[in-house]
This record gives C-alpha cells, structure tokens and sequence, in this order.
C-alpha cells in the first residue's frame, strides 16, 4: 500500500471513530501531505473530500491537468479529480461531487475560514462540523524514513549556508547586511525559500529572543547570534548558533557553557514516551541551577516539518508523550537585558535509541575574527 | 481628530449600521490600520475590541509594555491595553474587560478561524457574528497622502533594485540565481522583505503566467520576464517589466507593443466613477482586437497596499466604482505556450485626474545584451 494511501486510511479510521460520513480537507499542506500532490491555490479553492469509498480532489481549473498528470493513472488514491471555475461555488460543487447528505463533516478547525464554514453548513443543510486537524497534524508528527532523510537534507543545506556566511562578518558590517549575505547564499545553494526570517543579533540585541536584525555593527566583543533555516524539498530546517567577537569574558563563557550543558541535557531526556514537558525540564534545570532561570524566557522546542513550527509544543506543561518519528527542535537560551543572549538550537529525530540530531555544526564556544 | 482615531469612527459608524453592540478584530493588518500599532502575535492572541463608548487592545503579555509606550499617553484612541497570558482564554479575557452582554459582534470572517468562532461563541453564549472585514477592505482602499507616500517609496525603491538587477543579466545565467540577486539586492537597499516570491522567467518559461523561477539559463533571442515588489515601511510595491535577449522578431514585437498598448489603455480608462471592469475591458479588447485575446488568461489587476493582493480586484466582471485613492496594479500580458510571453504591469493612484502612475521604469522594447 502507498505511503499516501495509508494516511487517507488513517484519517478514514478516525472519521469512523468520530462518527464523520466525510472530511473536506482544505489546508494545501494536509492535501500535499495526504496525497503527494503539492498545489497552491492562492484565493481559490482547494479540498479533499475523503469519504470511505473514495476520494475527491477539487481544485481550480487551471491545475487539473498538473493533478491530472500526478494522480492520474491506476492508482487507487484518489477516483475523482473535479475543477472548479471561479464563477463556481465550490461547496455547491463538493455537494454534486460526492458530498451530499453528510449529517456530520469533519474539517480543519484551525485552518478554515469562518466565511467558508458558513458556505459550507448553508449549502449542506446545517451538518455538525467535527475537526479532523488536529488528528493530521498528529499523524504528521510521525515521520517517514523518506521525511527525515529531506529534513536532515535541509538541515545540512542550511549548515553549508552559516558556515560560507561567517566568512562575511567582519567589523562593521550589520546585522541586516549579514542577513542579506545569508539569504542570497541560501538561494544560490538550491534552498527554496528561507524557512523564516533570518535572524542575526549583534552584540545587546542578542538578548532579545524576538529580536529584528537592523543597522547595528558587529564590533569587538559582544556575542552574535544566528538563526536560520531553510526550506527544500517541502521540509525545512531550524538551527540556532552563538559566536564571540572577541577573547570571551569570564561571564559570557559561563552564559555559553551553561546555555550548551542545558542544551545537552535537553537532548539526552528525549526519550520515546517520556513526556515532552521532561525535554523542556531538564534544560530548564541547568540553566535555573546557574542562576539564570529568570532569563530563560521561552519554550525549549516545537515540531520541525512541512512547517517551522508545527506540533508538538516541547514546553514544561505538555504532558503528551514523544513518539517514535517525531522531529523537534531544542533550543534553550539565556537573555541578559543589556549584556547580551546565548541560544544553542539543533533539530532531533527520536529514534528508539533516544534522539538522533539532525543537525550537526560545532557547538564549542567560538570567537570569530573579524 | 487622529487619522486613526477617524478609522475606527468609521468602523464604529458601519457597526451602528449593521445593530452590532461591538466589533471583536483579530487580524494583525486591520489592528495595525486602526490604531497605528504593529504586532504579529504569531500563533497567540491579538484582538481590538471597538465599542461606541470604548476600544481595549488585546495582546500577548510579553507585548504589552511596547503597546504602552506606542498607544499610551494622553491619545483618546486605545482606552484600555490587556495583556493575555499563554494560560488565559482570550475570549474569557475579552468578555470581562468590557465586552459583556453583546448579542451581536462584529468580526472579521475572511480572517477569523473556525476554532476561534467557536471559543467567541461559545464563551458569549451565542451571539450572532456579522462580518466588518469587508467593511474595512474598503476603508483600506481610500488611501491617505501618507499612504501614497509610502507606497511611492516602495516603487521607487523596487525600481532602484531592477535597474541594479539587470545588470546581473548574462549569458548562461539561471531564473534562481537572477532572483537572487535581485533580493539580495533589495535587503541591501533597504527593504524589509520581498512583497511577495520574486518572479524571472526566460524564454519559452515567459509564457507561464504563475511560473515557478528555476535552472532555466538565460539565452541569446527569448524574452525575460522580471515580476518582483518590495514591502518597504508597511506598504508594498509591484511591478512587471518584460524584455527582450536578442534582436526581437516580428511577432515578438507586435506581442509587446500589443501588450504595451493594451496597458496604455487600461491607465487613460481609469476614472473616479466607473466600473473598474472598464479598466478591464479596455486592457482586453486591445489585446482581442490583435488577436491574442485566448492568451490573456487573467485578470487585469490588484488592489495594492498594506497587502500585495487586496481589495479591489480588478476583472471583467467587478462593476464596483473606482474610488478616489484607491491604489492597484494595471498588468495586462500575452502568454503563447511554447513561444513567450510579456506582461507589463504598473501601480496607480486614482486621483481627480484619472490614473496617477506610481511606477516609472521605463517601457519601450529594451534590448538587454547578454
């Protein structure tokens, strides 16, 4: 059986369970991730209408023949491929084509629109709407063999990036202006798209964990934080490093090796059904022992996949147990208002011999030249 | 009186109108035109509750002294600023800091999520929800003088980066690799971000009109096709320029001097008043009467502003009027499979005058040498 057509019956299992006649499925990542066929519909419509005897793809017009190319043919994935016409009311359209007279559909309630709910209950009659998104971003949470072997590609794809990047720092340059050598490098190395904003942080603006990178020069001294990641192949990649620009004084080594030791730690408690609050504990542990607790003011992780922040939260009061497959980031940090922050990040795939890190650029306390 | 403190007027007007005792605004870009207060909440709360008597901002605690100092003081804009804890339910938050008792709210429900609609609901015992978001889309479209400004500096700033970026042009060189250049180009010029992915087609790739740039190199004889805007202080720019690598044939050039002339038509149709399909129409019958009209496969524009596609939508069928200060694209093209194709696109400004042309790089057939 195809990898596909396992997670359509996957989601068809949990219809059954939630007493679903079908799920129209809107969100262009959950149609690519239950399909294989990738499609951007900008404002148009794009749905799945998943019942137990089949499966509907409905899409604007222009792409049929594209859909028509990927998912035509014998296989038993999808029976119908309809176009819709922008003059067309795509509900009407999914009603005729296989949705009529469903009492309970199932949709994704974080993704669709308010607007479209009540296209969708007018022109069905009023069905209950059961959401079926937050079982897909579960099932997404266990990856394929195939899906790690694109993500660590993306990860090794964004390590080739920060290391011709560093070459570029020198005194003087700007955060923004490293970002704009970062990117460019991004793109001319094959990645799709920045996986989000490319951050660097010069100096006391490394301490702001949301911080923009804008004019601020990269002097002697201070610390230099980079975050990045990039898109390829449909997956992305998150890897967070810190620098010194200068001989570190005693105070931003202790700051480092504690961030690295929590860092560490964090890595080491991955473990399959352990809860994933326990990951962002024993970070937290090491960083409150040294004193910096209060400085440590975000989450420790979140899900890595077709997007870059995706479940599951790694936070202190997520309870739910890490499963086998799972790809999350770890990536603690210590903010010291005026001084300056450290964050250590790296992307891990739980095996069942614990985590296995994706990413793997130094992590040994380093002073660029500049 | 503030320009804000007249946007949320108008807001308060077209509740009044519709019987809804307040409006529950949730989208970042709506907050930020009421109020003059920017804040991507990512995946927490952000909410502008707007009664007759009141407004109350609501954001994410760790955005809250930022909101203080922005919207504090003496203004009578924002009367209350609550900030939300990750343990909060907003709606709870929202319901007891002013917005008891409404048994018709106002939201925006092209924004607004399923799953949200259903917490609002659920925790204000069912009031019915009417839709302001279209209201505000066309409050939107009236831009001010210092919109304008902004919008103009966006072009200008875009123009700036495709006279750089041509001179990249060479033999041999590829779609992704001209893109970029471009955005690496634009972050040195001083652009927040690309206003949308950077399009560069060659060759037979022209005729794409949604074509993915890629490893396509750049030859003697083809047309190239540059898309790209920049998002600069909030607003946003747009422009197509299409040109040619070799000496142009003869139905390379009547495509673009058709294309050209169709695009000159489309300004002189624009006047307060009328239909914007007018502008459509004229664009069009250009192109039908030489021939091309199966190769002119979209519509002729976009509104442009705060986002790169807003309202209005300028198509065949919009009879909608042209409204002082309403800023959109005009971009008509002709796309023949296998051949090439050109699109030419400008920005405009309605005025009294008819089209204000906010673009300005030149659009006579050039001759790039490669």
């Amino acid at each position: 059986m195809s990898m596909y057509l396992e997670r359509l019956n996957s989601v068809r299992e949990e219809l059954q369970s939630m007493g679903a006649e079908s799920a129209l499925i809107t969100s262009p990542l959950s149609v690519a991730y239950l399909t294989g066929f990738v499609c951007d519909p900008h404002e148009r419509f794009l749905g799945l209408l998943l019942r137990d005897d089949k499966a509907v793809l409905f899409l604007p017009s222009l792409e049929q023949g594209k859909a028509e190319s990927v998912l035509g043919g014998t296989n038993a994935l999808i029976q119908e491929i309809v176009g819709i016409q922008d003059t067309d009311n795509p509900y009407a359209k999914v009603k005729q084509n296989g949705g009529a007279a469903a009492r309970c559909i199932a949709v994704e309630k974080e993704y669709m629109k308010l607007s479209q709910a009540e296209q969708l209950t007018s022109v069905f009659g009023n069905p209950v709407l059961n959401d079926v998104g937050g079982f897909i971003s579960k099932l997404r949470n266990r990856k394929s063999a195939d899906e790690i072997l694109k993500i660590r590609a993306a990860a090794e794809l964004v390590e080739d990036v920060l290391a011709e990047g560093l070459k570029k720092v020198k005194a003087g340059i700007t955060e923004i202006e490293i970002v704009a050598e970062l990117e460019y490098i991004m793109k001319r190395k094959g990645a799709d798209a920045p996986a989000f904003d490319t951050m660097v942080l010069a100096g006391a603006n490394s301490a702001l964990p949301h911080g923009v990178p804008g004019k601020t020069q990269v002097k002697e001294g201070g610390f230099l934080l980079f975050d990045l990641g990039v898109f390829k192949d449909g997956y992305c990649s998150d890897i967070t490093r810190t620098f010194v620009t200068g001989e570190p004084s005693t105070k931003q080594r202790h700051i480092y090796d504690t961030v690295l030791k929590a860092e560490e730690a964090a890595i080491r408690a991955v473990q399959i059904g352990r809860p994933l609050a326990e990951v962002d504990r024993a970070a937290r542990h090491v960083i409150e022992d040294e004193g910096y607790g209060q400085y440590f003011t975000h989450r420790t992780g979140h899900g890595l996949g077709l997007e870059v922040h995706e479940y599951p939260s790694v936070h202190g009061a997520n309870e739910e147990a890490i499963e086998a497959g799972a790809v999350f980031t770890i990536e603690p940090g210590i903010y010291v208002p005026g001084v300056g922050g450290v964050r250590i990040e790296d992307d891990i795939h739980v095996t069942s011999q614990g985590a296995e890190v994706l990413t793997s650029f130094p992590k040994t306390l380093t002073r660029l030249d500049i």
